[in-house]
């Protein structure tokens, strides 16, 4: 399944639902996922890793829909050839330049 | 691009460094974006939206990674089949069911 193919799927399930309850409180729900995401790693016995993960992807998905934006066009756009700083696959930058601001620690 | 493909080329530039920092400190990193996310939301000027929701997804991919999760079985498997939780496309769940914990608000 393409990244745009799941983005219309969640959009034909919640799109309706979700655009009308807006973009902020959409994000809150985005964050209570990762906040389940969070438990499940910790505590195993209390909740289903696999579909925290499914539940996070699901919930930035729809809030992409929501500003217009294409997840798999932005995903390709920024890492298709490779890392975005350093161009290299594997990345190859140094360590002080991952650790800085907007940097991949 | 499928998920899949997404998923292994971010594991292709980055999964050597991510492992090594661990699961949980990656977690740290997932949410950081997540707060550059928001922060591109409320303030457009001081961060490129479609670069965040990028941002986003690599994280939450390589987060799966590291907990030997394959993102797009684990999205197909929950939300292929309509709504997990009254199975209709849309969503037709009533509004309390949605509301409630681990519900879709």
């Amino acid at each position: 399944m393409t990244i745009s193919e799941f983005q219309r799927l969640i959009e034909r399930i919640y799109f309706e639902r979700d655009s009308g309850r807006g973009r902020d409180r959409t994000f809150l729900w985005f964050v209570e996922e990762v906040g389940e995401l969070a438990r499940a790693m910790v505590r195993p016995h209390r909740g289903d890793l696999r579909e925290e993960f499914a539940d996070c992807l699901a919930w930035l998905s729809t809030l992409a829909s929501i500003e217009g934006i294409d997840l798999e066009e932005v995903a390709a756009a920024k890492y298709g050839r490779g890392c975005p700083k350093c161009g290299a696959m594997p990345c190859a930058c140094p360590r002080e330049v991952l650790g800085g601001p907007g940097g991949r620690g």
